[in-house]
């Protein structure tokens, strides 16, 4: 699994912040990275300058990370293919890729998030679109807030693939002495956590903005995790995986970390602004505004009562201020805890 | 269950921030409450001013709230007898106060720790000096920093007892609209939560004193979380407990608050000060620092391998540094997740 240079070939498409990123971590793990980005001046930037001030200002990126325009030339020759773009565009984007991608590449997913509509997870929509077998297919998801991994502070994450054999591929591509993958073979489980954490994080965010202390905030997170516990339960995960890094790590990454958009989104909407207001200041609406409703569909589909996804929904619909919000989740009738949805 | 004033007599022993902050909860759910406390001067500033400016400074008690130095009076007529001293001292204390206790008073233990020398949690230590059966011994623990409860922000926390009839005694009359108890009927797995955290929070501390981000942190509190976990399963706890309030809810407060002085404690450690510069500049020694030897202890006698806890406890006694601590933590080599260890 080597280019003709002897060292593996990554292609990862979306220049993002974790998407970045991630490419710096494997080509520290010594692969030959090129990156796909849209935009022509940004891989000008990151080809050239080594720089992508948009999303990691102030980062200096390895001298042989390449950035084009073309799929073609991102993917070619790739053993692996990292797929890092906003959730929503990904069937479209992948759609217009699929021809370029070598038939063997294993496919990775860094995207958290449910398609709306269908309701899929993103290892489903890149199925469903490549036609690639599970045998090909890996997540990568932890708590990694992109910032820091690119500054090579000390993480660890998890990749999920359906055997452990492929899992053990991928980890051994972005092993690095600052990032620590485990291997996981629950796929279900790995992708919901990080899905759904970025709609608890809104939650955490909003009691926040109206000013709720460290037990609350807690309290959030605690209940968030048990009702995504309870999807992955109705969808086939394994629930050890929700106490994982990919679960409660990942969660509390993000949650207690001012770098995080969707905790950051959720402050400004406890604080009064809407959600036009808060992604005017943020200058993107959070992933957790766009898949709470997808999440919530899901939790419908498979007959889930997930009292925190529904209230941020319905918050975020215009439905419910974030007084209500909270204070209809905090009264809530106190029962037996295992059983207290 | 109630005094000859028609509501129900609760004594609390400990004037601590965690003993005054919950006798505030007892009092506003309509018990008669009476403090004790160890020093006269402190019971006069509780009965007649209405504060405990050592513990809890700036907020203002019920006016009915009374203290007392004469456990007799405290304990006199009580329905329930809330146990709030230092974990190290309850065995000496108790023994002391034992003939006091009204016979069919329910035992409420709110202390976080593991006896040194016998790795007794503090339920046993209430069971063997008063000989109370398990159907009067119950436990309260989860995300309650005492200062956020004493301001009456929102808090949820995990009422623990062998039946769920006492779980439900005990839930009744703390529950008010600003405190929200779970019933819950694993005890051990609601203890082994609170005292293994103030270690974890230890280790979170240093890591984030040695200037490590948001991302270790988080990998801190999950890998910290699961060696917890092992030790409940091998003790016989409910692996449930530990993702719920009593566990992680308890966990990422604690971790995440700049009012926990077990984090506090560790930060200044990580900067670089011993044991006793940090004790000095905080007046005490940090729960976790005193309990992590019995936790080892206990998780020895049990065959359970608890790296967080060992590492944290070989600092503590000044045989590595935070340096080599989190190097060493950090370096072990990558496996699957579930079997990480």
């Amino acid at each position: 699994m080597t280019s003709a240079s002897g060292h593996p070939r990554a292609a990862v498409f979306g220049a993002g912040s974790w998407g970045t990123a991630f490419a710096m971590v494997l080509a520290d793990a010594g692969a030959d990275v090129v990156l796909w980005a849209r935009r022509p001046e940004l891989c000008e930037a990151i080809t050239r300058d080594h720089v992508n001030a948009d999303y990691l200002d102030g980062i200096e990126l390895p001298p042989t990370l390449r950035a084009t325009t073309d799929p073609g030339e991102a993917a070619a020759g790739a053993d692996l293919v990292v797929l890092a773009v906003p959730s929503q565009s990904l069937r479209a984007n992948l759609t217009q890729w699929t021809s370029t991608l070598p038939a063997d590449a294993i496919l990775v997913s860094l995207m958290k998030g449910i398609e709306i509509g269908t309701a899929d997870r993103m290892s489903e929509v890149i199925a469903e679109v490549t036609g690639a077998g599970v045998d090909r297919i890996a997540v990568v998801s932890g708590p990694n807030l992109a910032r820091e991994i690119a500054q090579r502070q000390p993480a660890a994450s998890v990749v999920a693939a359906n055997t452990d054999e492929l899992a053990r591929r991928v980890q051994s591509m972005c092993h690095t002495t600052h990032f620590r993958p485990y291997t996981n073979t629950d796929v279900v489980g790995t992708e919901l956590g990080g899905a759904v954490k970025n709609v608890i994080a809104l939650a955490v965010g909003i009691a926040v903005g109206l000013g709720f202390g460290d037990n609350a905030r807690a309290s959030v997170i605690t209940r968030g995790l048990a009702e995504t516990a309870r999807l992955g339960q109705a969808l086939g995960a394994d629930p050890y995986t929700f106490s994982g890094l990919a679960g409660l790590g990942d969660l509390v990454a993000t949650c207690t970390s001012p770098l995080s958009r969707n905790r950051t989104f959720g402050e400004r909407l406890g604080e009064g602004m809407s959600v036009d207001e808060a992604a005017a200041q943020s200058r993107q609406v959070a992933e957790g505004v766009k898949s709470c409703e997808s999440i919530l569909d899901l939790a419908g589909r498979s007959g889930v009562d997930m009292p925190i996804v529904e209230h941020v929904t319905r918050m975020v619909q215009g439905e419910i201020t974030p007084q209500d919000m909270l204070r209809s989740l905090l009264s809530r009738s106190a029962k037996p805890e295992r059983h207290g949805h």
